[in-house]
């Protein structure tokens, strides 16, 4: 499986991989088939979005209405972490994507790019997991 | 990689594609796998929903809720496309669904659809992609 | 296709099953690929999150404010189950996650637990699905 690392700011984060992601398919040479995005984690997720600064702004108050991140949650009192909401908002966007591969390209629109959504509350460094099904 | 088309209204439009994506599935006479439904564009979703007319306007009341249509949104000053909630939408539902496929059928239960939402704000014509992995 | 059954207590209840899928992967022997879990039904979701006692409540109390029990849906005209927002969560949540296999085991994090979320409004028996799909 293919992997390569990230750094974060955290705090709702949102980095554009699609290069790194194109740049594995390419590698492995699969033609058709499926490609798994993933990471191990709790406190990240992964979707498509046109990454335009615009959007990334309008996302980021999706997400803090979405799970705000000065309320009060019970998950804060058994790890002080303050990412009660972190995990909320993993466990909704989920850190797993399946995009196919066609052509030996990922079939995504012009406007349609695959980020990495680091919800944690501090910065940190991800690895992200590539794993290609070919067809 | 099988392909059909569909016209929608836009606006939150919610299609039943479920006969769409069983004929592929039978074209192919994969016995056992796994369907990856999708679509490119950053505008869209694909689901599971029960296809009852009461269930399809609670689910348009919940998505006006999740990213209200006459709200302003940043990206609206990028474009002037007024769709905004359209991309939001689109990263928390995902234009990719995927649904094992058993003794030759998709495993969905009998009040299972699944359903392509076009979140945008116009009526659009979106080509729908299966892609069928063998076991 | 693998498959295990589950009781839950419905209204929400979120059930570890990290456990019963492990058994499967390590049951196929696969080393590289993909593990799809799934649940035929339009009521229920799976994802994956820390399990912890704290954080369970805090995801319950997210799920409440993103779709209210106890308001009024028009689906419970149509066939008097009051179980309209259990049909909206699984339309968000998606009963379908598909996590990548490494070394023949599930790529999770310490603090990532594979969740099956039932949010019908009564004590359901659950079959879930474990499809295994060899590099």
């Amino acid at each position: 499986m293919a992997k390569f690392s990230i750094s974060t700011k955290g705090n709702n984060d949102i980095i554009d991989i699609t290069p790194q992601v194109i740049e594995q398919v390419k590698k492995t040479e699969v033609k058709e088939g499926v490609c798994l995005i993933s990471c191990s984690g709790s406190t990240c997720g992964i979707t498509t979005i046109e990454y335009e600064p615009n959007l990334i702004r309008d996302f980021k108050e999706f997400l803090e209405k979405l799970a705000p991140r000065d309320k009060k949650y019970y998950h804060d009192e058994t790890w002080g972490e303050k990412n009660g909401y972190s995990h909320l908002l993993s466990a909704l966007f989920k850190p797993f994507l399946t995009v196919p591969i066609e052509n030996g390209e990922l079939t995504l629109g012009s406007w349609q790019q695959i980020v990495f959504c680091d919800f944690d509350s501090r910065p940190r460094r991800r690895k992200v997991l590539v794993k290609i099904i070919k067809n």
